[in-house]
């Protein structure tokens, strides 16, 4: 495998039912649904629900976190295969803008895939690809 | 105010209050009890829900970087008054073992509190003080 | 300005010159040479020295920090104008490769560009703009 | 070993000559001195230079960033025993104050002690310790 640039090992329906698997039901609803899956990356979607609502009607700096740690497990997940071991080692989020009620999209990207460590940049957006809500670097270890 | 050490504005009750008006009842059932303040510190303890469970029966990162990030605000209100302001500007996690399916505490202690962008350390343990969960850093902005 | 697409205020020579006098003669060298200005992007390009090597003619982590830490400042300079009041608030970065005794190419782009806060991404790369060797995101207020 | 509460394997003495060791002369000057060991924990002392030196009088926050990294590098080396081979990770790092042109300390506490992988606190102040300058938590990885 080139490191620089992964083949996918998974396809979109094969991760998503790797991630209802791996989450129980009533945090799944929460967590995106896999819309396309590429080279060294996965883009997930998100529909916010009435629970991650904040007053301004914005939504929850949590919320994000657990997007962006289920996105970076997931683009994981599809280059390495379904093997449900790799652990959140640490994650660095920055908030940029109020994130809107309405749709929010999760960009994860291969930073490195390693054997036993791997680093995946996360960019969260609405509306456009430029307009981005916040960014995340996640490092996730492999037992 | 000696920024180095300064004076709780509030106590266990109204903190308590303010935290329930500032998140929804199905939010705010996942984010902790105040159980102790003290001069630049919170602490928050929590019992985890089903919904944070994951496989090995283990509670799901994502409940902690929530956990921190409350108990980051927690402290800011309580040294700040309650002013329902300050909006979260970046979060660091690292996660140092798996967290278990039991009580949960959360030491937030101010590193900076300023006028406008304060830091918090985040300590989250089990058990013993020492045996730690997490550790979070968390910036916050005060508009 | 489009805070989504801002345009410089500052070309590559009135950029090094800003460079040149906020960083002492000493400090300066082992910092970088702005090599390319465009909407919200600034790249520079370091030649490593000798202070830099650590054991197996690898270049050290904290020279990458630095030259992070200075790309950021650049690429907000350059699209402030040359205010020398911004200050490093936070500094999260990700070492991916060994970084190797060649030229070193730093990639910052604006993330979010504020009137208080700003934060930039930055790539740094050997080779390649996909050969990563260091992913950074930094935070800076401007007082 | 008790992961909690490690016990140094090494004296002041003999993790000075490992880091004069593994440091080339030109860098050394400017990481520190080992002035204290304890279970877990490690205190550098560090005299600004001139080259550290930025408008205002104050001390480079990339300098603390080497102090931060040299740091935990030093506490793990002072608990596994004296093998040059771990690498930073991961570094996050956030500054609370102007780090003015005197004697710095930083010290160093092990969060976790792993076999492949070592988590950091690392807290810099002058003065006194409650009075931080910057704040970092630094991620090894032994090969």
């Amino acid at each position: 495998m080139n490191i620089d640039c992964p083949e996918p090992q998974l396809d979109i329906n094969s991760l998503t039912a790797f991630l209802d698997d791996a989450f129980p039901p009533e945090a799944r609803a929460s967590l995106g649904a896999v819309v396309e899956i590429a080279p060294g990356r996965v883009r997930l979607r998100l529909e916010p629900t009435p629970a991650m609502a904040r007053p301004g009607n914005i939504v929850a700096g949590p919320s994000l976190m657990a997007l962006a740690d289920v996105a970076a497990y997931a683009v994981i997940a599809a280059h390495h295969g379904p093997e449900p071991m790799a652990v959140t080692h640490s994650l660095s989020i920055s908030f940029l803008r109020a994130c809107q009620f309405e749709s929010i999209h999760a960009d994860a990207r291969l930073l490195k895939l390693g054997r036993r460590l791997s680093t995946v940049d996360v960019r969260i957006w609405q509306g456009s690809e430029d307009r981005l809500v916040a960014q995340a670097t996640v490092g996730y270890a492999q037992p």
